[in-house]
């Protein structure tokens, strides 16, 4: 065991965008890095070259014998079968269909490795080196271009019977809601997503309604607009954002009241973009919850932002190659 | 282990109007039962005396040796502390403040004592005994007055931080829905459970609805018609009854959606009144959950109605029994 904690372990955080690898000590402290673009329109089998190259990469700038690392844990987008290692699908990588990375990099580079949804990565490695230290049971909300979650329970990734568990983006949080890109209506991430604020705004400049504070003459602009401009201008009181701004957090809040009834964690966690706006986002959430779960399950729950910030994922990624397999 | 199969253990279901007593076998046959009022007007002190009789008159009727009896199971209404085996408080049973309960029928029998809440020790039951055989993650709503539920993971009961976990019935399904009795708005008690129901209904009578087909001449009278003529008006069409029944069914299919999302069981079982409608009921919570939930978890996720009836809340405290203390 004290071998073990000498030993580095490789995270790779697998995204549409980019690729992201990290030579990680048992401390969770990154002592090499590298992103590289994903290129995922170049297909399948020339991002599956672009991981290995990267792998490889920061082995070499790292200069750590390839003895001393304990294996390699990829964070992916979903589906996925973790047991078997295998990405059933990911709609931010084209032409990927039950692609077994596992094997492919077990093969290439003959340790072991973990797949494992990116959400889930990334409450892992909160629960590891980051807020979650110490605590057993914890969900952690993943708020980006979407929202996905992970659950935590005993110390453990919760997986569920399939590897479909902690897709916190799709519950129904208004029945009659907007339509998600899940193809229900009233997904928490058709509200409190960058994607679902941003379209929510589109529709309603569609509808004629005017910005007071935001440059948006053509209903593209949104794109190139940040979040943190968006809160701010509906802070301002801005006809086209306000409303919109406050749903976002007031649905966020309902998800994680629900989420505090049903599953009485000890913690939750939020990480992602959104989770910039600090106290200004974690108040009006606290509120929502105290307002609506139960006091005791309230009362005992911590809701924090994260601590890992980006490399949440990358972290628990490589975290994961030091959990014995069971 | 063989000779714990021949053994026998006593369940308890400690409600607010009756306690049911039962003795069980190993394969969760009930071999003797007994139901006596809880007479819970008369307080705690009356009530705590009214379960140790109903247990000794089990017992005595059984004519089982104390020697073959492993232990005893209570399931009660919550919030409690399981481990230590106190109730903290239950709205139905006044007075009844941090009742180390546990404790006083341990010095009273001398055997082993397992405290669970009721809806917990329902879907313990159906998981031992019921449906749920054989499942290792399932999760168990409870329909009846109030809504509660039960989460099975890892093949146990899933208590959360602080015993808060599943409380089903209070999942937020609509923001601005109607009042809920624990305060909150639009939870899914407040729309599925018998008591939303017939509040709803009451509100729409104030408002001058009338049924076509129910004898409702005043508010009161709704109290003692039953659920099931109410849903048979629905059906035929019913203009004070059929939009409540079809929402009461909607949103407990959102519920259920949520859940599939959230924690990808193996198995939702359904318990309590409401579920006498059969296919009637779970054909378009199938529907609305297939409609919602992500496919993958909603293709393999096994909907279903208990088995055990009104005995799954006693046979599960009665199975507590067996399960190691941890």
């Amino acid at each position: 065991m004290d071998d073990m904690k000498k030993k580095f372990a490789i995270g790779v955080d697998l995204g549409g965008t980019n690729i992201v690898c990290a030579i990680v000590n048992y401390d969770g402290k990154i002592v090499s890095s590298l992103k590289t673009p994903t290129l995922a329109e170049r297909g399948k089998e020339a991002t599956i070259k672009r991981i290995i190259e990267a792998i490889h990469k920061n082995i070499a700038q790292s200069a750590i014998a390839p003895a001393n690392i304990m294996g390699i844990g990829i964070g992916a987008p979903g589906p996925l079968d973790v047991k078997r290692g295998i990405i059933n699908f990911a709609p931010n990588l084209p032409g990927w269909r039950d692609v077994p990375l596992k094997k492919i990099l077990e093969d290439e580079f003959n340790i072991k490795v973990i797949l494992e949804n990116d959400a889930n990565a990334a409450a892992w490695g909160e629960k590891c080196f980051g807020a979650g230290q110490g605590i057993n049971n914890l969900v952690c909300f993943t708020l980006g271009t979407g929202i996905g979650g992970g659950i935590i329970i005993d110390n453990k990734v919760y997986h569920g019977n399939n590897y479909g568990a902690a897709e916190l983006g799709h519950m129904t949080v208004n029945k009659d809601g907007p339509k998600c890109n899940c193809g229900n209506n009233g997904c928490l991430e058709a509200y409190s997503s960058a994607i679902g604020i941003k379209n929510r705004i589109r529709d309603r400049i569609k509808k004629g309604v005017k910005s007071q504070f935001l440059n948006l003459d053509n209903i593209e602009s949104i794109e190139s607009i940040s979040l943190k401009s968006i809160f701010e201008a509906a802070r301002q009181g801005d006809k086209l954002t306000s409303t919109i701004v406050e749903e976002a957090i007031s649905y966020l809040g309902i998800a994680i009241a629900n989420i505090t009834n049903i599953l009485n964690p000890e913690m939750v966690i939020l990480v992602g973009g959104i989770t910039n706006e600090g106290d200004k986002l974690l108040n009006p959430i606290r509120e929502e919850v105290k307002k609506r779960a139960f006091y005791t399950n309230y009362k005992f729950l911590k809701i924090v932002i994260g601590e890992l910030g980006d490399n949440a994922g990358v972290l628990g990624a490589a975290a994961l190659a030091w959990v014995p397999v069971s």
